[in-house]
């Protein structure tokens, strides 16, 4: 099964400033190989359900290794089983629609 | 690690009432025997990461067999290495700060 | 336009502990008199749009004047205009379906 | 009071494709004159609090009256009064980190 989700992970009890905790994410992303792009509000990614959540559990780790005590994570997680979808049908879907 | 969650499963493409769908997700969650407590909006579950993980991915693989083509679930994710905390901790974290 | 939300704000740069915060919160829905029900990751209300959404900035200009420099909140909202719905309404619609 | 939000509009009851219904919304951010960027799993918006606010209003009300009786929008909300931030400050606070 395949899935695509919205991954935002917010650590808590490290100051006002994140974004070396989630450049650490980043790293994560990146060397599992999976198709993701960074948005302003959080990061897509696309692959099989379990390579994916991997990443997603290994963020958290990294993040506490790293000196977070807390973190809470927003996602939010798309699949489906009556045709394939990647990030970018998605965005140019909507594109197409939008196109005068 | 331990994780607190929220989830919430909207099936699409199955017309407008959708509590038939997040019953099965119940079902998989009673089953899976973790603690949990449903909401207006979703609901909270609580334990080890890769069993809490493991019944958001049956929910979709359910959700999918009952008919449903298309899934879009939000969902927190909580953890934290300072301390354990429970579900029930959290509330009534709260709920003692409006104590009068 | 009728409106349900479940509401959870994150403040950053305070600490781990932010019940104090959320208590803060609580205390504006409550002040509005709003049908709010709080679950142990985030608080449902329920109300006319307009109502519900200045508690969500009254929310965070609190939190903000009680020393959080920095906030992230992340919120579902359910409309519907096929009928009316509570909050009590769509717990009771799942439990239904799973009674024996 | 400056807020950044990640906005994703899920229409229930009308089908599998939803396109259609996220393009009405994205003319009417567009509409709005605030800054914004899709992404496949939604769209950041920044601007004044009301304003910002007026736009995920009016997005429920049109695709409401595109036909959809039922809607369950997920979004995530940003202030912070230590600092200006604009969408892509946070992007490329992140990509700083990461370069070699």
């Amino acid at each position: 099964m395949n899935v695509i989700i919205d991954l935002c992970v917010v650590p808590m009890g490290v100051g006002v400033s994140v974004s070396e905790y989630v450049a650490l994410c980043q790293r994560e992303i990146e060397r599992a190989g999976l198709v993701h792009e960074m948005h302003a509000y959080g990061t897509n990614i696309e692959g099989e359900w379990d390579e994916v959540m991997a990443v997603v559990k290994r963020c958290h780790e990294v993040v506490h290794e790293a000196g977070a005590p807390r973190i809470t994570t927003t996602m939010k997680l798309g699949t489906r089983v009556d045709r394939e979808q990647s990030l970018a049908d998605k965005v140019s879907s909507v594109s197409r629609k939008l196109a005068p």
